[in-house]
């Protein structure tokens, strides 16, 4: 089996479906996964999506909408529904996919459909917009199964079983006491093997992880990646268990964070969808482009203010492009991995200084290799030792600039809290840039001329 | 709770404890979870990890090893152990973890492991260690709970809870003919709510995701993601049940991938140990630089040949360098946003026309929006209108073609088979830097001298 992508095939049938009658559109989609239809979806017309969802079953209606991508906007869907069709369908989702859609809309269409919706659901809805959207509280669904410590074993089989009818999986049973306090976790294998009389409190166990419901959405997930979890309980400061998150929902966070990631350290706003129109993309570009021509005038600057060296040894630009450029590069290299080794992990003080020197040696052996090369060329090419000599030094101490600014850049700015993958790029790129025009523009003129 | 980092007083508290009795080790150890003391032993030596293993039992032995980065060599801890002690730890892991750790060591060790231990799980690891480590086969674990489609509900609950004797967590039960050939899924839900004389195939889930032993890990890690799903049966050609695989493995597959994706397009070798040594780093990053100081040449080769007009026009080096580099940077947008989308999900054509399309306007507008400001600079500062014309046109120009470059190369790789993160960054910044100092150069050429 292969990850579902639709091909014209498919397409073609669901658009012929949606000419046709409701039973033939419905017997066209029952052949497909109601994820499959989410994907679907995204090349269909609002109308058609409409239509589509108002001929599944609240449940399949619910499941699709719950699959489809925040980028093609499912709550829009969902307001020019029936309140009575809109209703079923919120019924139907999980609390947390719940307030995932309503949080997306505005103001005045989330009061309307929590007005309609059974008064239950909307209170347990209610309190999870209260919470931030990046954090365990956000992140969290309420409806879990827990079971009082106090209960036997046959009345926690029986619990479980009347508290698992509406849910699809449980992952993890909570035990807790009187007030909501949780006491651990249970394992359904030890419960079906316990004997009658034992009581919840003797099969808890009480080494397990969680999670304050304040807690960052990327924390949660290093939490549920270190440990190997299913799910992890998420409770207030008392203990009192809120919710739980389960590591489907970790998985699409961690998608989401790797392409923050990727974007940022590229100098794109992590706000840009990805298969966004080409507005959202200036949108989300063109502030960083412009920052990065402020830094270039910075750089050029640095050439201006040695225009007779360039004058009198004209040969030195195709080279200065040259030291800068592999500068850039290096920087990359060495930003990247430290980049990538402080979001998989904070580094202590200690891990911190061994990185940057670790990238320092990098830089300097990288340099004289490359630096080397340059040489060799100045010298048979352009028939120039001195010149050889010139960007040896310059290519050698440009790369070890790019080797500690790309190391210590992002571990200065993780230690001031702000994003390393944001900022690291455009600041490490002015420093490669300028040293690596100021180096050989300075050694020449020392040297050369 | 917060993800556990070690902090001095932890890895104090485990170095004095290493001075001390074993009960006293053992002590100390107790305090804290086997997926910590894995993250404590990278800061140990070789002697102070086996130490702790030996004082450890042989299941927290082997989820700590198991927990291990493969960064830090677990197998090699393997290797000084006792013959006994090995086989111990060995018997308690997984077999897919078993198996990834055995893989790790050469042909005689290997060897050597497996006739140590239980015959019945040498077996089973040997038939792992066959499929290559990163397919369905490589990641499946064949520890998995299966039933006969012929037992009544009591025989199956039976028959599951003495299968589940070894296993932590079974996630999903599977449903099989005499031949091992997959039915379909359980619930165990369903199977305690059932009557007692109801057939596990009255029970089954005939609508399941399953994958191909043989298919790539990145397209699992897909579909577990696109179906939400915990966990997927892997069979062969003829549906036999093979194995399965876990969200948990799948984490750890997205993780490494999303390094692997960062490094690539940053030009890293994806084989970099993210905290590996210096010597390390150099032999991943030292062929990336050296290719793109071949390209660079040829990027110095354009400005050689323009040396009459830089001559002539010595400013112009200062403004070609901002064109160039601005092109690098509006290429490196494009690309990661491209190159991300690739690998969320494949394009189809009519996508990656609208995509390349997309990223032309968007180069036109950036391009021309940075344009203007070079040309203000020009016109004000260098009092040079003519100069300033030259630029806007270059820039404008050089912007599209970063556009156009950083979209369409990720899609051409990535259809004629190679990664699209590791070769295009390379290709593209080359094409920037020669478009970008061939423009200036040109255009000043026809219109200013």
């Amino acid at each position: 089996m292969q990850s579902f992508e639709i091909d014209k095939t498919d397409l073609l049938r669901i658009k012929t479906a949606l000419e046709g009658s409701d039973a033939e559109l419905q017997q066209v989609l029952q052949q497909y996964h109601t994820s499959e239809i989410a994907i679907i979806f995204e090349k269909l017309q609002p109308e058609e999506r409409e239509r589509i969802i108002n001929v599944l079953t609240a449940e399949e209606a619910s499941e699709v909408i719950s699959e489809m991508d925040e980028e093609h906007h499912p709550a829009e869907l969902l307001v020019n529904l029936t309140p009575e069709r809109r209703s079923e369908i919120v019924e139907e989702l999980d609390y947390d996919d719940a307030t995932d859609l309503i949080s997306q809309l505005d103001e005045s269409d989330q009061q309307e459909i929590l007005r309609e919706i059974d008064q239950e659901d909307a209170t347990n809805i209610r309190a999870l917009l209260n919470y931030e959207e990046d954090t365990a509280g956000g992140l969290m669904d309420t409806d879990l199964i827990k079971v009082n410590g106090n209960l036997t074993r046959n009345e926690a089989l029986e619990e479980i079983i009347r508290q698992s009818e509406e849910m699809e999986e449980f992952y993890t049973l909570y035990a807790v006491n009187d007030d909501d306090i949780l006491l651990g976790i249970l394992s359904i294998k030890d419960i079906i093997k316990a004997k009658k009389q034992v009581t919840v409190q003797e099969l808890v166990n009480k080494d397990f992880v969680y999670v304050k419901v304040d807690l960052d959405q990327e924390e949660v997930a290093k939490l549920i990646s270190q440990y190997n979890l299913n799910s992890i309980p998420v409770v207030n400061d008392n203990m009192k268990l809120l919710g739980r998150i389960t590591v489907d929902d970790i998985i699409d966070v961690m998608e989401e964070e790797n392409t923050e990631d990727i974007l940022k350290i590229s100098g794109v706003s992590e706000d840009e969808e990805l298969s966004g129109g080409w507005r959202n993309a200036v949108k989300s570009r063109l502030p960083w482009l412009i920052i990065n021509l402020g830094t270039a005038f910075l750089a050029a600057s640095v050439i201006r203010s040695y225009e007779d060296t360039a004058a009198k040894l004209p040969i030195i630009s195709a080279y200065m492009i040259i030291i800068a450029g592999m500068g850039g590069n290096a920087a990359t290299q060495a930003l990247a991995v430290t980049v990538r080794r402080i979001s998989l992990s904070d580094l202590t003080d200690r891990q911190a200084y061994i990185t940057v020197f670790k990238e320092f040696l990098v830089g300097m052996t990288n340099g004289a290799a490359n630096g080397v090369i340059v040489a060799v060329v100045a010298f048979w090419y352009d028939s120039n030792p001195m010149l050889g000599l010139v960007m040896f030094l310059a290519m050698t101490g440009n790369l070890i600039i790019a080797g500690l600014t790309g190391a210590t850049i992002p571990l200065v700015l993780k230690r001031v809290g702000i994003d390393p993958a944001v900022a690291s790029s455009i600041i490490i790129t002015t420093f490669t840039d300028c040293i690596g025009f100021l180096l050989p523009l300075w050694l020449a003129t020392k040297l050369l001329l």
